[in-house]
C-alpha cells in the first residue's frame, strides 16, 4: 500500500533504449503488458510513435524509449519485454559464446520461451527450431541455424545466445488465437455450460484427423477409475489419436481393469470393492513383466481388451514416463525422468492439438515442452490442475473443469454425430 | 500425544446406569461407537451380558453397566449414547416441563435427533411424529402424542420432554440402510466410477415415481448455468420430480434463459457472454414483477418455456426460499426465512427420495430438516459441499461430487433406457 | 473453433454513433476492453483520433466510430461500453420514465454499475448518490438529485432513468488502484507468499482507524470453529473494526463457545468433541431467547466473552442476517431478507474498507451492495469463494486464498508491531 | 440398490474355515470389518465362540466359521480378511515357492500390507523385515528369515510366499493408536480448530528429538514459494529433522530464493513479480550445475542461506528425487525413479516420524513405503492431497488441511515455548 513508508529519492533515468512493438499490440493487451513490466521494472518511458490500426483486424505500431538508472536494470527490463514482443531498433546480431562444460549453458545464456523467436545472425534473422520454454538456444554458424537445447543435453563447445541482442519474440496475439478457441473466458469455473466446449473440442479432433494433424492424449489413472476407458478405446479404434503420453498408473490400472475386471480394486461395472483387490493392480504389474511387457502380453493373447491393447492394435505409439510412486513398474515405463523428456520431445514435434486428462504431473510436464502455438485442453475436476498450468505460462490452454467419464462419453457422442453427418 | 502431562489420579467411578442395546449393533458400528463414547465421556463400563447374532442377519443384543465419577458426567453420558440407542434398563416415563415463554424451550429440553424416536408416557412408548434433529418434543397428555416443535414455533404452556428419560432412540443401522444404497464408500471421492451410482439414482427416481413415492428437488442455480435446464424440464415433464425446493437465483436466470436465451448473460447455445447480459437477469425479474409473479407470467404467455414453466404447466410444487444475495426478488420468493422454513417443513413430510444439485445453503436448510430414512443424493461438483453436509449429521446422505450437466444428462439417459424397457 | 460452419454474408454497417474515452485507457485496459465489446457485439470501429500519454501517468484519449447493422444492436452495444466508460459525443439528457407501480421499474431502466456514474439533467452531469449495482436511478428533477434505488423499493410516480443516453460512468483504472492495493496478481493462487499480503492488510487496518475512515467486517462461522474468536475480539477491542455483519451461525457458535467452551461440539482448547455437544449451540440459543437477546444476556451478566460480547461493550454495531438453514434463531437475527437487506445498505454508507472472511454467502451479498472504490480483501481457505466474488464483477476484491486462524493471528501480531513503532 | 431384478437362487455354502480373531477387535472396529468382508465377499459366517472383554481395555476373542459356496471363493475371503488379523486356527507353514526370474514374483505371491506380519516356518512363526506394502515376501529357509522386497528388486531362485497360509498380521488398532494421535476425527475439514494440532504436532518433534526417534521431512516447493523456507532452516539448525525428502523444485527454488531473492519469480520481500523472474530458477540450477552440485556450492561459498545449505551444514541427509516436469536437473537429483525408490527405502528404516507438507507425489510415494506404525502428519491446503493420501491405504496418517507458511510459523513458535520450558 502507497503508506509502507520509503524514502524515494527521485532516480534519474539516463540509460535509454528505443523499442519497436508491432501487431495486435492494443486489442490483444500486449502493449499495456509491456508499458506495466518497464514500470515496475522500475523504469520510466516515452511514447515516441504509435500508429493505431484503423479497424479492429488492422495491426498497431509502437516505438517507445524505455529509461532505466543504470545500465543492469535497462537491460533486465529489456530482456523482460523482450519476452512480449518488444524489439530494440538497434539492432544487432546475437552475441554467442561456447558451452565450456557439458550440462550447463553459459553464464548470462539466453533462457528460451515457448513463443516463436528469431535470432539475428550475420544480420540475418533465422527462426529458431525446436521451441521450447527454459531452454538455451544453440547456434550453428555454418548452418545458420539456431534450436532450443535443454540444459541436461548441452554439449561442450556449442555456441549459446547470451543475453537478448538480436533475439525477437513473436507473441500469440490473444485475440488472434481466441478466434480458433474461445469458448472459456474464465477458465477455471465451474458454472460456466459445457456443452459448447465440449462439441468444439470434439469437432477439433474431428477436423485434426482429417487435416493429417496429430492428437495427443495426456492421461491420468482417473480416466479408468471412472469408467472411461472405454471410451478413450473408441477414440484410439477411430484414429483419433495418434500419441499417448502416460504414466505406470494409467497403463496398470487399465490392465488390470482387462485382466480382473476392477480399477484400484474397484469393480467398474458394480462399483463396489472386490474382494483382495487392492493387489489386483501388482498381480496385473507382474503378469505384464513375466511376459515381457505389454506389446508381449497383446501378441501372446494374454491381454486381449483396454487402452494399452488398442494403442498396440492400432499402431498408436505410447510413453509410459515413470514416478517415484509407481508400483512395479511395467516394462515399457521409462524409469530414468530425463530419458523420458528427450523421448517426449521427440514426440511432440508434429502434434497439433493436446488433450490433457485428469494427471496434473504429466500435464505439467507436457506443458513445459509443447510450443505456444499448439492447442491445449487441460480437463480436471479438480480446478487447482487447471490454475497451475496456466499459472506456468502454459497461456495456450484451454481449462475445462469437469468430471472426467461425462466428459469423455459426451466428446465421443459428439464425435458419433459428427462422423454420421459427414 | 502421550506426551502431554497430565496428573491421573484414578477417579471412583461409583454412579452407575445399566443399559441395554438392541439390533446390528456390531457390523452396524453402533456397539463400538457406544463404548467409544463412555470411554469418550470419561465413564467406564462393564458388558454384563452380551449375545452374539450366530449369522449376519441375526440381530444381537448387549447389557452394559454405565459407570461415571459423577451424577452429572453419568447423565451427560447417558444423554449422549441414548443418541445412539442404548436405553437405560430402568424404564420410567419422560419428564415433561412446560414452556414458560413463546419461542423458547425450558431449560434442560430434550434436543431432537433426525432418528426415529419414542418416548413413554404413563408407561407407554409413543412415537414421535415429525422426526426432525435440534427441536424439542411437545407432548399432548390427553391425545397420548408426541411431536417435533422448532425453537421458534413454541406456544407457552406446551409441555415439553427435558433430560434424556423416558426417550429411546432407534438408530438407522449402516448395513440395512446400505442394502439400498450401496454404491459409495468415501462419498467424496472424484475418483470413482460414477456410472453406477447415476444408473442406480436413476432407477430410485423410476421406482419411487411408480410407487407413489415423493420425490423433492433441491437445486442451485448452476442447474441453469451448465445447461442443464433442460434435462430438469424432461424430469418435470415426465412426473420424476413432485417438489422443488430453490432460491431466487435458480428461479431467475431460469426465466432470463426463457426469456433472453442467456444464464448470467452467457449464451448457453454459444457459451459467449451476450452484449449486457448482465442485466437480463434483473430485466427478467423485473418483467416477472410487472406480469404479477411466475404463474401469472405463465398464464399472460409471457413465460412459455423453462424449469419454472414446467413446475406450472405440471402443477409440481414449487418452493422459492429468499436469501439475503437475492436481486429483486420474484414475487413468490418467500423473503421470511422462518416463514420459508414453516414452509418447507410442511413440504417434506411426504417425501421419500431427495435429489440436492449444486447448492450448499438449500441443501443444508432441506438437510436439517429430513428425517435420517429419507433416502438423500448431492451432487455437487465442489467436494466441500458434500462434506459439510456429511459434517452435520445428514448421514443418510450419499454424496457424489461430479459435473452437473453430464450428470443430468445421464441421469435423463437412464430414465429413457427405464421406460423403453418397461 | 474457426470451423463451425456459418454462412458470414457480410452486414452494411450503416448505424453509427461517434463516443470518447479518457483516463487511462490503455495500461488499465479499458481501451482493449472497450474494442473488444464492439466487436464482440457485431459492431465495427473506426479510431478517429487518440492521444496517448507520453508517460505511464499521462491519461489517452480516444474517439471512435462505432458501427452496427441495426438501431438496435447499436443501442445494445452503446449500452455495453458505456458501463466502461465510453461516453456518446452527441451529448444529451437522459430519459426519465415514473414508475407505474410500486417494486418494479418502467420497462427499458438503465440498470447501475458499481462505478461512480453520473447523469445528465437539464444540461448539467449529476453525480449519482448510494451507488450500487443493479439497481435503478432515481431522478429529483426539482433538487437536481439522483441516487440508485433498488427494485423492491421502488415508489410508484419516481422518475427513473431508461436507457444510456446522458449517462457516464468513470470506471475505476486498474493500475490507479492497484497503487494501493498490488499484492495480488492471481489471486486465487495458493503458492503465493502471503507475508506481504498480510502486512499490508495490517496496514490498512491500522491506516484506516488512524484516519478515521470505517471498517466492515464480514465474517462466517469458521472463524468461531477454528479458534480465531480471540483475535476478531482483540480487533474490536482496540477499534480496528466499526461494523460486524454476519448470521446467525457466527453469533450462535461465539456464544456456544462462550457459555460451553464448545463451537459445534468441539472443545476449542481440546480439539475434541464434547459429550452431548452438538447439543450445544441450541442450548446456547434457547438461553439468549430466554433472556430477551444478546444485548440484555450481556447487561444480565449472562453473556461475559465474546465476539458479540465485545461488539456489545466495545459499541460496535452488528448485523445478523438470517438464512434458512438457521437453528432458532438469535432473537437479533433480521429473519425478512429485504430488511436486511435494507438495512445492510444503510450501515455501509460510510466504509471504506471491508474485511470478509469464511463466508460466501454474506460476501456476497455485500459485494453486491458496495460501490467499487470501497477496498475489499476476501479471505477463505476455499479459492471458490474467492473465484465466485471476482466472477461477479466485484472486481476491487483482493482475494487471499489461506486459513482463517493462522491469518488473524498474523494479522493481530502486525497490529502489535504497528502500535509499538507508532 | 434393493430392485435391481437379480435371479438369488441360494448358494450351498459347503467349503468352511475356522478363524480367530483377538485383541480390541469390537471397539477397534476390526470385528465389524471382518464380518462385513466375509459377506461382501459372498460367504456367510457362524460365530461359534465370542468373549468380550469386560473392561474396554481388556481384549476380546471371536472363533468363527467362515462358509462359501467354492473353494476359490473361501480362500479369497480368507486372504481377505488375513489382512486384517484373521487367523485361520487349522495352523500351517506358508508356502514357498521359489522366483523363476529376476524382477517379477511367482503367480500367486503374497502381497504383503504395511501391517505387521510374521509368516510360520517349521512350525515357528518369524517377524517380516523391512514390512512395506505392495512387496512380496522373501524367505531365507536357512537363517530362518523373512523380508519384504519389491518386485523390481527380485533376485531368481529367491524363495517368495505364496498364498495366505502361514501369514498372520497384527493390524493397527485404531483405538490404541489414537492414544498417541488423537487431535483429528475428520481429518479433511477445514473448518476445525487448528491450535490443538499444531501444539501436538510441535510436541511430537520435540520429544523425538530428545528420545532419539528419526523425524523425515518430505517436502514440496511451495515452502518455499509460501516463504516458509525460514521456518524449516530454523528447525534444521535446531535438529528436528533428521532426513529431507524433496525433488528437484524444492531445491531450486530455494536455491534461487538464496541466490537472487525469489521463488518461481516472485519476490518473497515484496510479493511482487521479479523482471525477468522466471528465468531465475533456471540460471540457479545453471549455476549449481557449473559448481559441481549443491555441496560443492556450499564449500565454494556459492550458495551460503537457504534449505539446502542447512541441510549441508548440519549434516542433515537429504534425497532428491526426480520427476518429468524437472528443469535442470540440480546434480544431486536422483534421476532413476527405481533408485530413488531404493534410497529411499534405505533411509527411512529407522524414521519414527513423518511430516508431509504441500506434495501430492512425494507424499503418496513415501506414503507406500512405510510402515503403518509410523506416524505420519500430511499438511496441504488442498483438501485432495489429504483425501488421496488417506484413500491409498495410508491409515497411520493424519492430514491437516491448512496453509504451509503460517502452520510452520506457528510451529516454530510452539518449539520455541517448549525449548523455554524445558
Amino acid at each position: 500500500m502507497a503508506g509502507t513508508p520509503t524514502t524515494d529519492k527521485p532516480a534519474t533515468h539516463d540509460f535509454v533504449e528505443e523499442v519497436q512493438i508491432e501487431g495486435h499490440i492494443i486489442d490483444s493487451l500486449i502493449l499495456p503488458k509491456i508499458l506495466d513490466l518497464i514500470t515496475a521494472g522500475g523504469g520510466t518511458l516515452r511514447i515516441k510513435k504509435m500508429t493505431v490500426g484503423q479497424a479492429r483486424t488492422d495491426p498497431s505500431f509502437a516505438l517507445v524509449d524505455v529509461m532505466a538508472t543504470s545500465a543492469g536494470q535497462l537491460s533486465e527490463i529489456i530482456a523482460q519485454i523482450a519476452d512480449h514482443g518488444a524489439v530494440p531498433t538497434a539492432q544487432q546480431d546475437c552475441q554467442l559464446v561456447a558451452a565450456d562444460m557439458p550440462g550447463a549453458f553459459p553464464e548470462g545464456f539466453y533462457s528460451s520461451t515457448n513463443q516463436r523467436t528469431e535470432v539475428r545472425i550475420g544480420g540475418r534473422w533465422i527462426e529458431v527450431a525446436d521451441q521450447e520454454m527454459d531452454c538455451g538456444v544453440a547456434i550453428d554458424t555454418h548452418a545458420m541455424s539456431a534450436r532450443c537445447v535443454a540444459m541436461s543435453d548441452v554439449i561442450a563447445g556449442t555456441n549459446f545466445v547470451v543475453g537478448h541482442a538480436g533475439v525477437r519474440v513473436f507473441p500469440l496475439e490473444t485475440s488472434a488465437e481466441r478466434q480458433g478457441f474461445e469458448f472459456m473466458g474464465s477458465s477455471v469455473s465451474t458454472e460456466k455450460p459445457k456443452g459448447v466446449a465440449i462439441r468444439q473440442i470434439a469437432y477439433e479432433l474431428f477436423k485434426n484427423r482429417k487435416s493429417g494433424g496429430k492428437t495427443l492424449l495426456v492421461g491420468g489413472p482417473a480416466i479408468v477409475h471412472t469408467g472411461s476407458g472405454e471410451h478413450v478405446c473408441r477414440l484410439l479404434r477411430a484414429g483419433y489419436i495418434d500419441r499417448l503420453f502416460a504414466g505406470n498408473a494409467l497403463a496398470t490400472h487399465d490392465i488390470e481393469q482387462s485382466l480382473f475386471g476392477t480399477s484400484l480394486g474397484v469393480h467398474l461395472e458394480r462399483g463396489d470393492l472386490a474382494e483382495a483387490g487392492h493387489e489386483h493392480h501388482l498381480r496385473a504389474i507382474n503378469r505384464i513383466r513375466r511376459a515381457g511387457g505389454i506389446a508381449r502380453a497383446v501378441e501372446n493373447g494374454l491381454l486381449t481388451s483396454g487402452i494399452m491393447y488398442e494403442c498396440i492394435r492400432n499402431h498408436v505409439d505410447f510413453l509410459l514416463a515413470g514416478s517415484i510412486r509407481d508400483d512395479g513398474p511395467l516394462p515399457e515405463v521409462i524409469t530414468d525422468v530425463l530419458e523420458a523428456q528427450r523421448q517426449m520431445r521427440e514426440q511432440i514435434r508434429d502434434v497439433s492439438f493436446c488433450l490433457m486428462i485428469a494427471t496434473t504431473l504429466h500435464s505439467i510436464a507436457v506443458g513445459n515442452l509443447l510450443p505456444a502455438w499448439v492447442k491445449v485442453v487441460c480437463v480436471d475436476i479438480n480446478p487447482s490442475t487447471v490454475i497451475k498450468l496456466g499459472d506456468r505460462g502454459s497461456f495456450q490452454t484451454v481449462g475445462l473443469v469437469t468430471d472426467v467419464e461425462p466428459f469423455l462419453r459426451a466428446v465421443v457422442q459428439e464425435l458419433d454425430a459428427l462422423e454420421r453427418a459427414a
